[in-house]
């Protein structure tokens, strides 16, 4: 093991080296061949390990980042072909055969951009231009949906799996990726827009060199994923973490592909992050292909064990929380609540300080004798029509002193629509009629 | 108590032909002697019960409130001087004792106003009527308060427990009235800010009038309040329910009164409307005032029994819901909120559409991970300068779309002030943003 151990902290410090040399500046192209020789020691799953010690050692995610263009680049003769096998392997339907689908679909939208950019540049023809911009301004805003979609499944589903099991380092790096790529592919979407703005050779230049850029990045990504990050899926995630993610996949929507339902038997339970054991049993690790194996044997992984339920919580279907929790959330919510249930009487209302103050004597009164009595007729009205359904909400405006007061009420239904009972909101929408411009959290400052 | 019965059905008929008469156009003070007759056999504390059944037989609170304008002018010489013996029993800072000595106030205001209405009308020199001008404007502001003090106390506090017994037209009747006193001096204010936009004759006509029926009607409330309310209340609630009482009137507010604390001692627990046994007990019976006892005996109250607290159900301080109630009234917000607990983990999202959409698996993810790792650095700035208490707020906001999105994360304390967490709050602005003018509760429509 020591041997093992011994090789992997010799590669690890073969890649600091080349990293190190490659932002002192040194030529790309002749750091290559060293480069490779040192590359062919290492299983695709090993290197996120790698990149997982060295962030550990205080190497920024950013820098990692760069130093995987090159040997993601270098990677690909190595393990050509390998996604093909991977995903004829799985199931109709199963969240990783999707994301291998997704991945051929943007791989080829990458090469249509790259194609189409270097066509227009080379066409001299204006009708015959016009098309090809029509089809790019089509091309970029397809992909616009990668981020939303593919990438956004990723981070917020699949990431906090491997995040649990201490991977957090391939998280935060296929993350700052997905970052730029949604970044360029925005920029494109930019420069089509204002091509009015500028001659026809400035746009042309910067467009064939952006959207070049911008195919290298979305391909060089699925690259990485087929070939290191879903391989180290395949080998960590359970069936039940499988199906857990496939129930909430559709939520986010997928990348030109539609896949059908999929479920590993009805015996399996959904897993969520938190329900997993993060820490590998033996009989798990003997199960792990070699590399893996070997990459975990000398790795001190940070295992997530934290418990998210804690006694005495409440379930409140998206999340555990405490009394004094939801009590603190309802005083900190910028809107005011009252309920009333079936039975018209009030059951709950917000604490803290309220636009129109309540006592806890109001609690259990029918809300007809909590209105002035002029007035009661049409909270009748409104409620009958409620418990009918005939009406989905009430709203009233109204100014009292410097508030501009805006009252909401709805009707609350269960799953199976029966009546639970009736909300009403109020808040002071003053404030938010002043609002201008935007204030994006990165102009925050301390 | 057959012949009681029929003695108080006798009376009730009585007045109820009287009232019908009254209705039919004739002359009040023609009435008058035969009101005086009947009135000559009921007791204070009968009156309310009376009317309570002649709502009950479909006479409306608001027709009702017109017969007690009369009879509370014939019953003034009948208990005249009555409150001051009340209120010298009570010990200072008891809720009941409190409204005894607001009255004293609101009747001395009462007879300012009309009193420097009058001498307005008589004031030729113009310096003295800017004078009294000025007076009349401080006296009509401070009559407004009236209704957010001393009238809210007892609608919001104190009618909740006379309801419960089942005397809600009590509560109905005097809640009509306040609100046409409340109109009266709205009216009042707005007559004295228009002045200018009529003669000084009209104004004067017109201000005289109108401060004559208000100074009535406030004084008019008050003998209605000390003679016939209050004792009906002294007789009925316990020291747990004046306890309970007291615990939340500073909440609403005093009319020129500061009573001090009070509390019937230690022992005693504090009881909320919910929570006392409605219907009276033999030696509760027998302990009231004789008048009310033979009131009550052939009485058929509709005491409202039901259950505040069910099976299972949360109890959150201001009231006592279901977690499917709770999990619906989330889904109703006009917010999206997220909570991270005081570990920086994802504990609860509100579930239902959302702008940013969220799936389970981000329960128990470590919130620097939830983010593109750009803007990692920020939220751990934000996070520090809450958990430090050096901001108490941090708000963004942005266009996506048609959308205005609003974000606002705040910091969670719990009593003690320890960090619970922090709670990020998003909601779409833009509609706010459209309304324009008023559309109050009595404007709606089917």
């Amino acid at each position: 093991m020591t041997e093992l151990l011994n090789n992997r902290e010799y590669k690890k410090e073969q890649l600091k080296k080349l990293l190190l040399r490659i932002h002192g500046g040194e030529d790309v192209n002749k750091l290559k061949e060293e480069f490779r020789q040192v590359l062919s020691g290492i299983s695709p799953l090993e290197i996120p390990i790698i990149e997982q010690e060295l962030v550990k050692e205080g190497i920024s995610a950013r820098d990692i980042a760069k130093m995987c263009d090159l040997h993601v680049e270098l990677f690909r003769e190595a393990v050509k072909g390998t996604d093909e096998l991977e995903e004829r392997d799985l199931p109709d339907g199963h969240p990783l055969k999707t994301l291998y689908l997704e991945n051929k679909e943007i791989m080829k939208d990458a090469e249509m951009l790259n194609l189409y950019a270097r066509t227009l540049a080379t066409t001299k023809d204006k009708r015959m231009r016009g098309e090809i911009l029509g089809v790019l301004e089509e091309l970029v805003n397809d992909l616009k949906k990668v981020g939303f979609t593919h990438y956004n499944r990723e981070e917020m589903l699949i990431f906090p799996y491997i995040e649990r099991r201490g991977l957090t380092a391939i998280a935060t790096v296929l993350w700052t990726k997905h970052d730029e790529i949604r970044f360029m592919i925005k920029r494109l979407a930019e420069l089509l827009r204002k091509k009015d703005e500028m001659s026809w050779e400035e746009f042309l230049e910067r467009f064939k060199e952006k959207a070049g850029e911008a195919a290298f990045a979305l391909s060089d990504m699925v690259f990485r994923e087929n070939n290191i990050f879903y391989p180290t899926l395949k080998a960590l995630l359970s069936k039940g973490e499988w199906k857990a993610i496939r129930q909430q996949e559709d939520e986010i929507g997928y990348y030109k592909v539609n896949p059908p339902a999929w479920d590993p038997g009805e015996d399996v339970k959904p897993l969520h992050p938190w329900e997993i054991n993060p820490e590998l049993s033996v009989e798990e690790l003997l199960s792990l292909p070699k590399e893996v194996q070997q990459a975990l044997k000398g790795q001190p992984l940070e295992f997530d064990k934290s418990e998210l339920k804690r006694e005495g919580d409440i379930d409140l279907g998206t999340g555990y929380i405490s009394v004094e929790e939801l009590k603190a959330i309802f005083e900190a919510l910028p809107v005011d609540v009252t309920f009333i249930d079936k039975d018209d009487r009030v059951r709950f209302f917000s604490p803290g300080e309220r636009i129109f103050s309540r006592t806890k004597s109001v609690l259990g009164r029918p809300v007809q004798l909590c209105h002035p009595p002029k007035s009661v007729q049409i909270v009748n009205k409104i409620l009958k029509a409620f418990k009918e359904g005939r009406k989905s909400e009430a709203t009233f405006w109204l100014r009292i002193g410097e508030k501009y007061i805006y009252i909401k009420y709805v009707p609350l239904f269960d799953k199976e629509g029966t009546y639970l009972g009736t909300l009403e909101i109020t808040m002071d929408i003053a404030p938010y009629k002043q609002i201008e411009d935007e204030k994006r959290l990165l102009d925050w400052r301390d």
